[in-house]
């Protein structure tokens, strides 16, 4: 990857083609304003660039570039391939995408085609090969931006093209139809296929789906979006090995599995729109903010979209009070950004996202929102230190695709909100600003203290074994309900629902023989013994083989089980076999962090202040509404409502 | 228009194709008995009168117009074409509706027609040729029923013929494929056409569809409707010169633009069927019955369908509790109506609305329901001093297809029910019994001392014009929330969202920089200043240039910013940026009636009387369920629950 | 049929195909430890059986038949037909079912075939044959099991061989156009057919369907699947003429009309799975259990499928507490029940339904569940004494398939539930512990002392009969609101709702002029008179010809009506307008009892407790949750939270 300048990156995306030509030199003028350092040019404009098959028009956007270059102006330049024009849907209507129940989706909004299109494929290459030839040693550019979002609007088509993709990816994969079977179990239902071709991308059945075949289709729809950036990115090294590339992640997005992308980026970057109304966002952020760092295994990231106010698509639309367009952009600089850009500079007269607000608003440059975009441009002018800083964590939080998927599939035990109780465990670090990584439950976690596993439902051998490690290695491993069901192929691994027979059972010295989803939502119980507290949502039935019974179920299904387990041995291997609530899991928290001797940023968890360290900078905010103070570093804080501040550590 | 008789007109859709030939002399002496005096007939009976294509069989509706002539009861005439017979959906498939998601709509229920279908038109055309040949001078008919609730169900269909003529309608409407990119924005995620052939009906895409796309298909779809309409007058006004034309409106239906239907109908008529178990249900009625007599420009208006007591499509389908027949009734004779008829005459045995409540139900005569008919048609005979008279105005309230249509598009910055918000503006002023006729904001509105603009989201350049002159003329002009932010192809109004740089600025003396929908739906807030009260759903950070600030929000993200402004130059020109509570709007109300020396019904505000004066009279009901008084012209009244009483005012 | 052995079954479906071979002797070892006397083989094996078309492979199912025998264990062998194999789908995939919507379903659940497919007709019977030949003389093989819960996930499909096939079975039923004309009321809405060819499935349509095509539908979807069964049983008759057929039924199920399946299976049997989650379970559980037995008219039945524990698809999936799937099995048991069997013996590692429970866990044999499943092994093989004893009932409560299908239609006055208003009454009499039978409204009902028509909406002539006989033979009648409405063609029966004309309006003395459902979920009201308590959801408005008013409604629109009437001429007659609340529904039935001389089984009426007669015993049962005490036939029993005991009462 290319070196970052030592500016904080700091701009939008930049869509002239929106405007009339006399707009673009006031365009530029106001960015300089701004402070603006780069800008994002030509996501959408293939049909501007390719009015016709084969027919290319680049004047327009030569003069765009020379424009920004002329007034140093950097450009991320995107290859346009994220919304063919409508002549791709006219000439080749099998190019745009079916969905589950067999409906051919329709142009007139974006994004509409089949991962798995030839003509597509075909003619977005042909285009990025002309983007790249005419623009690859122009002297604005600074970086490739390959497609946009992939997987958003459309992660799956279920066309015949898909259908004879997913048969070559399952040929691959398998290589024979008698291993396929007995990876997706076909001998239960009557499913056994007698070759290849008689494979179907999985719509709308009767019932419920085979699930590996679901699984499988949820991976080979990744990989078919992941194929069209690789070919894209080959045509693009071919012609600019110097320039980065990097395409827009949207965070924890269960449709796309960035664990195997993130490899083929040299520049990780996301697109967050934290919403305003949901008092809660700024978790999710920092969780979102920790992923991308962590997928570029510690390198510094780009926030390529977010907004200035509010969205468009999320009705109701909540604009961002004063100070959280700020906040959310700092925040994001703390957790490892280097860049902030966002989705757009000049906001739109027409279309679907005119709604959406923009570095420049349709009122103009006097107004609320211009204002801060000025500020901000100014801020992050004075945080040059920071670029290339890394954040240093010593908690790991595993995280896995497969796993999402597979607990959140129909004819499991209950319906599982996968994110929503991997955040509860990391949040509960979050409340004591310990920083975390994410982490793939197979990678090595050495350097990590303490190593997480919430709802790891999925677990390869692999995993298996590297988890079982964390304590061998004296580190402390915390393993939570639902976790080691499955193996790879979602086969149940027999014997016990800890993984069955392998290594971890041994590690955690306990095994799962029943699940008990509460039977109502609003069902809670008391887990007691040497920790103490409430719980709720789930509760497990526990054969305790060598281990500690830290709390046992005081109620529900399973009272008089052991509801939480350790295991001393090297280090420590915890089970947690239901959901804490806030109060508990702080408890739990402050457990494995004394036991590990990892330094909690604040003295007492936190619900609405978040300190991190970057560099020489400690970051402090508040995202409650009204002021607080804080003392953190032995130094007394105060900040208003959505006030974040850095305190230099040199 | 041929006038109408000097007896309020009596009866209901009468469909003898139900039932056994003795049945029908039977209908027509309890017809007698009722005091009917006219009945639509054949609405349904395409398959009766054309069994099979081309072989009419016109026998049995002879004899039922001679006998219905014979006892001196009048027919409305239907065409006969709202329901395709079986063999048109046999023999020409692709007639059949398409829906949003691509399923052909089958044949079963009734009005199974794409607008668009020209198998559908041929052959319902050569129908009303046949009928109004045979018909058109038979001494029973006194008017023509032109198909039937168009739109209803089928409002859309996005079918092969409808691509093709939806094709024609933007060929007509823009002339060249540029101007309908400029119009739609197409530049917005690369959507440019290279020509008319490319574009496609708005079906389902991928994500937020092309805002101008939707409002045009929606603007087609209104207008192939109205062109079926339209196709099938010419015939009749043909044969039939002077017999006047109607086809029964829906009260506030979205899918057709009345504006736009109303001038090609002799006669304005409706179908309402007010909700039992809507506490609310009257004010609802009392708007539509205002609608119809002011798409009429004021002429009375008919009353073509409503219940007697219960419908069936609307589960709980509660039946109308003694009295609330008849106030209904009258309700609409106050508010112009010069006909009460009723689907329908006898209920039926068997199909999709046998419990569907009618003019003689199952249970026959001897019925709390049939007596109510008897009763309400010997009233009705006394009121026909009312025929011809007008009701006086001097509120009008716009009311606006393109707004309603474009503020429930997806993508806009709230959930928005425009006409929730039309009506709780002109439920201010039912309150305080004040007349109000709606509007198009481009109309002339000279003849009105006040003027309301609720949520005019779509502003054409003529409509700014209008609504300016308003206080120019010494009128009051009231424009809320969300008004004036686009134009007609609803690209934004740049500068500002009240009219951008046109005229209403200058007129209102303020313009909104940024929309604040509230986080939550029970989210509250107070406003304050010479004027003080509560609000809800709304507010707008408005930068105010040369206007009276009358209250600001207390809280909520706009706190401190002006909440509802006056400028008072000429008229008065009053901007309200929020949703007020009720008790705030009626004190809006009084002072808008005070400045304009507008005179209420009653001394105060108030949710379950009604006074109404047309001609020499005045209506006074009570629409609560228990007994009330009142004070009216200097009158003590005494009303029962739902009773209503009339006034002679000479 | 052939005899019961004196043995009460216990097993479960046992699936060997998803095992490797080395498990299965394992399994039988397991199997004869827990008291496993007959298994289910083959429901979901035609994939293995029949691995290409025409290609058949026994060799393995030999072996397992082979090892079954030699240990002592019989098999109900299926026809393994429910499930067609992969190639099926991919050379016929117009076999697949469609949509009401149109989607063609995919290959990858189960049970993926259009009811009325020529392709999966002939490949199933092909099947049959072949395994009929070969395994009916097999010394372990006991009975067949046809099919696989028939109707289940796809009952109804809109394919073209199912519009052919609907059509057929019109012209057997109809004989003419005309008379379908006349049947489904086609002069309502212009839809008068020409031909039978005119005639469609009713799929997805512009606004509610015909209701009797509709019906009628639903009456052929049902008889397309009788047929597959019989065409099954045929070929199975041919071949072992000494063995019974069966196939399981799903309790109260909608889609299929057990009345007319029953007389053509030689052994009822049922599928089950209470919801551990639902307090009132053992409400419908006993219903069930007495509908299976009524179904065989009075013989033993048997428990084909239930959990022992958790399902799969009911999210979230409660486990059975402790004692529970005991007391599920004896309830069946005390109900008629000569067999208790499971879906499935051992746990699944893969596939859709690896998370349902089992016999045989996946933790293996040291677990709670699996302890359950020997305990109940050892308790059942001390019930010999039961198989074949009959259980007696003096009340019976009419069921009627049409009625359900009908009154849940659009278009009905209010959204009914059928069955919710059929097991109140039901329950009326549980909660008295009094057994109940269902039969058919035309049924002959002389041997009950009793009987009640809950909500019978369609009343044949034969059934209006029927009901109208019980008082002039002494018995107790009751009829409640909606009742004798429609007759088989869904036509009102004119003259007032309670038969019109027929003869049910004389033996109750009353007749309904007006329906009024409540306008709210949560409206209640009371009825005052000789009886008076709480009602709700409906009201009627009666014409009382001949009978005592027992209460009148005191609120609602109804107010001042009869609500509750009795006619006392030979035996009584009751007619119930309204729905009885707990409290006045136990007033009600002590009333029906007492008049009856009808003995109740507790004192009191008791929400959780349970206790009925069969042969030579008495169970008694405790569905709450905690331990309580009862005194019984002058027995003082005590039992713990889900416990049940037997009595002897020889």
């Amino acid at each position: 990857m290319t070196e970052l300048s030592p500016r904080i990156r700091f701009g939008g995306d930049y869509n002239p083609e929106q405007w009339p030509r006399e707009v673009w030199p006031e365009d530029v003028r106001l960015m300089r304003a701004a402070g603006v350092t780069s800008v994002t040019v030509a996501v959408f404009a293939w049909a501007q660039l390719e009015p016709s098959p084969g027919r290319y028009e680049f004047g327009w956007l030569d003069d765009v570039l020379d424009l920004l270059h002329a007034r140093g102006i950097r450009v991320i330049l995107a290859t346009g391939t994220a919304s063919p024009p409508a002549w791709l849907a006219h000439l080749y209507p099998e190019s745009l995408p079916v969905s589950f129940e067999g409906v051919r989706l329709a142009f007139g909004s974006r994004q509409q085609f089949s991962p798995s299109s030839s003509a597509y494929r075909k003619h977005a290459l042909a285009l990025v090969e002309s983007i790249a030839a005419r623009y690859g040693q122009h002297p604005a550019v600074e970086a490739w931006h390959v497609g946009n979002e992939y997987g958003n609007h459309v992660a799956r088509s279920y066309d015949p093209e898909s259908e004879t993709a997913f048969r070559d990816w399952l040929r691959r994969r398998y290589g024979t139809v008698d291993e396929l079977n007995r990876a997706w179990g076909t001998a239960f239902w009557s499913q056994t296929y007698g070759s290849f071709d008689e494979v179907a991308v999985p719509s709308a059945a009767p019932m419920i789906r085979s699930p590996t075949q679901v699984l499988d289709f949820d991976r080979f729809s990744s990989d078919a979006l992941l194929s069209l950036y690789l070919a894209e990115a080959e045509i693009l090294r071919a012609h600019t090995p110097h320039l980065p590339l990097t395409t827009n992640f949207m965070g924890f997005f269960k449709d796309v599995d960035y664990w195997a992308w993130a490899p083929h980026v040299d520049l990780v970057s996301d697109d967050l729109y934290p919403d305003p109304a949901d008092a809660r966002s700024h978790i999710v952020s920092a969780a979102t903010r920790d992923l991308m760092r962590s997928l570029g295994g510690g390198r510094p990231w780009l926030l390529m979209e977010q907004a200035t106010s509010a969205v468009n698509w999320r009705p109701p639309n909540v604009p961002l009070a004063d100070g959280r367009h700020r906040l959310n952009s700092l925040q994001a600089v703390a957790r490892g950004a280097d860049g902030i850009l966002h989705f757009q500079w000049r906001q739109s007269a027409a279309g679907a996202e005119k709604f959406h607000s923009a570095m420049l608003p349709h009122a103009g440059e006097g107004t609320r929102v211009h204002r801060g975009v000025r500020a901000l441009g100014a801020e992050l002018a004075e945080l040059g230190d920071l670029v290339g800083a890394p954040v240093e964590a010593s908690v790991a939080v595993c995280l896995d695709w497969d796993s999402w998927r597979a607990i959140e599939q129909d004819g499991t035990p209950a319906s599982v909100d996968y994110m929503d109780s991997v955040l509860r465990f990391y949040e509960g670090f979050l409340r004591r600003c310990v920083a975390v990584d994410f982490i793939h439950p197979e990678a090595d976690s050495a350097r990590y203290d303490i190593v997480v596993a919430p709802v790891a439902h999925v677990l390869s051998d692999a995993a298996l074994q590297a988890l079982s490690q964390v304590p061998a290695r004296w580190g402390t491993l915390v393993v939570t309900y639902l976790s080691g069901v499955l193996d790879a192929d979602l086969h149940i691994r027999l014997g016990g629902y800890l993984g069955g027979h392998g290594p971890l059972r041994d590690a955690l010295g306990v095994r799962v023989e029943e699940f008990a989803p509460a039977p109502q939502q609003d069902f809670s119980f008391s887990v007691t013994g040497s920790l103490s507290g409430e719980a709720d949502f789930w509760q497990e039935l526990l054969l305790v083989d060598d281990a500690e019974v830290v709390a046992r179920f005081a109620g529900g299904f399973a009272i008089g089980s052991p509801a939480i387990t350790r295991k001393s041995d090297g280090g420590e291997a915890w089970y947690v076999a239901t959901r804490p609530s806030t109060d508990l899991m702080d408890r739990l928290v402050n457990l494995w962090l004394d036991g590990a001797e990892v330094p909690a940023g604040f003295d007492a968890p936190t619900a609405e202040a978040e300190t991190v360290v970057r560099g020489r900078r400690r970051f402090v905010a508040n995202h409650g509404s009204t002021a607080a103070e804080f003392s953190v570093d032995g130094r007394h804080v105060a900040l208003p409502g959505h006030g974040a501040m850095w305190i230099d550590r040199t």
